[in-house]
């Protein structure tokens, strides 16, 4: 397939991306405001700040960049990182060596280029009765092949059957719209990629989880990853809202401040995505936004 | 190189490992004790614990295990992980195919019997102007080859030339011990080890790593081993000495928490001892117990 064909379609990918994570940060930030003028806690958050970064390639060379927004020290959010890029060129061959170990990417022993555009969020709640959340969308090109991947799964400290439930419901009726399969397929998947070996659990309560997905339809495969971005929206917010009033304690938040260690160990040794960003020589600070905001290994 | 006669020469390693783990155990509990004692800060250290646990591999079955010592929340040291562990087995496929990618250890393919033993410390002090260190030595046995490992190097948060003069200093004396090649060529393996690429930084001040050391003389190696952790202890303790002191503000130990997320950034993405021990299936508390007691993403 020639580059040509593909260069619109790359083009209306990177827009939605870019688009979705303009609506993100501003969905999110106004959901903290909005607790804050609820709550009366207002006046607690001095120091609650939403900075957006533009980020490139360190070697200061033209390959691509994006817009990393951190949003810190809210009543409801703790750390919330919204991340876009669009990142392109050739992989040097130590990269491309220790992602097809890995597998993270495939075919590009012949013609190295890449092209790969995204949106993700990972939101660390401050309150340990609030699940965290990470959803994930992209788009990967290279000359031979081209594919989506992505997902959304949550993290709650304490597990309550009532959001997990939801949060399913939610993401399979999205599934359901595109393909009666998607969701059984990519719902085994976070369960199987949101593990952690080393600790022999899985990292939260799953969600979904795709990738290579190349059903031969393009615009249907957008289509799908279009709807996952809303429905994350849809399946996350409600959890925020019934949660954030509940009351915590001291060990509580201890609890929490383990589980948030538990989620940089998998982030750091597995996570498909940090680890491309790092092997790709992408903004550190934009690839480790994800990273919760303070973790302890007592 | 048949198994039998190397099997006293593991013993020996094994032994020494093991004895120098204890000892540096009570050097460093003494060394605790002594400070509470003469900076009367004892009565604010009543959290002060050390905790001795035995390991064995998760999987329950007799793969070896160890020793692992961490000592917490005492006023000079937050957290010191002190670790002898002898492992030993058949490598399952996946995991050696992952280590070979990453040369962790070499010619397994055709017999993937495995035994490796070694004793590691890892040192975090309460005080940010007291340099973090982490000391390790290690032999590895395979059917085809094995090779000694270690080494010694200092992360602090403050750089202070007379502390890394020092260091170094003894370091150099014990390695022209052994070889005037020595210290020179494990510097610069230091040098280039403990550097986090994706932050374009060195972790530390550095010190000495050497791996795969066969100089076909096992004597003359583990004698070199022996003496590097011996110099360790003679490099690090007078440094804490003349640190401990210090006062500091809270934006220095603000400095410190973000320090110390970069510690665990490299031990989880590149260390190749956590990365052998998580794909080895050791237990993952010990392996990890490295990993700094609180550090911040912010």
């Amino acid at each position: 397939m020639a580059d040509t064909a593909y260069q619109s379609k790359r083009d209306t990918a990177r827009a939605w991306f870019s688009g979705l994570a303009a609506s993100l940060r501003d969905r999110f930030e106004r959901l903290e405001h909005e607790y804050q003028a609820e709550s009366g806690t207002a006046s607690e958050a001095p120091k609650f700040t939403c900075t957006t970064t533009r980020t490139k390639a360190p070697d200061g060379s033209d390959r691509g960049g994006g817009l990393m927004a951190v949003m810190r020290n809210g009543c409801l959010f703790e750390k919330i990182g919204i991340n876009h890029s669009t990142v392109y060129g050739v992989l040097e061959e130590a990269a491309l060596h220790r992602l097809a170990a890995g597998k993270s990417i495939r075919n590009l022993d012949r013609d190295p280029r890449f092209w790969a555009s995204g949106v993700s969020l990972v939101a660390h709640a401050a309150n340990p009765k609030v699940p965290a959340v990470h959803f994930n969308t992209r788009m990967f090109w290279t000359p031979v092949r081209h594919w989506f991947g992505g997902g959304a799964d949550l993290t709650p400290c304490f597990e309550c059957d009532a959001d997990t439930e939801w949060f399913h419901h939610v993401l399979e009726a999205c599934c359901a719209r595109s393909d009666p399969g998607y969701y059984r397929q990519f719902k085994e998947w976070a369960d199987r990629y949101f593990h952690i070996p080393h600790r022999n659990r899985a990292r939260g309560v799953g969600g979904i989880f795709f990738d290579d997905l190349n059903s031969g339809d393009w615009e249907a495969d957008f289509r799908f990853v279009t709807d996952v971005g809303r429905a994350f929206v849809k399946a996350y917010i409600p959890i925020v809202g019934r949660r954030a009033d509940e009351t915590y304690s001291e060990s509580d938040h201890e609890k929490l401040l383990r589980m948030r260690a538990l989620y940089a160990e998998f982030n750091l040794v597995y996570d498909r995505g940090t680890r491309f960003g790092l092997e790709s020589g992408h903004d550190a600070d934009a690839v480790l936004m994800s990273l919760p905001p303070v973790a302890k290994w007592p």
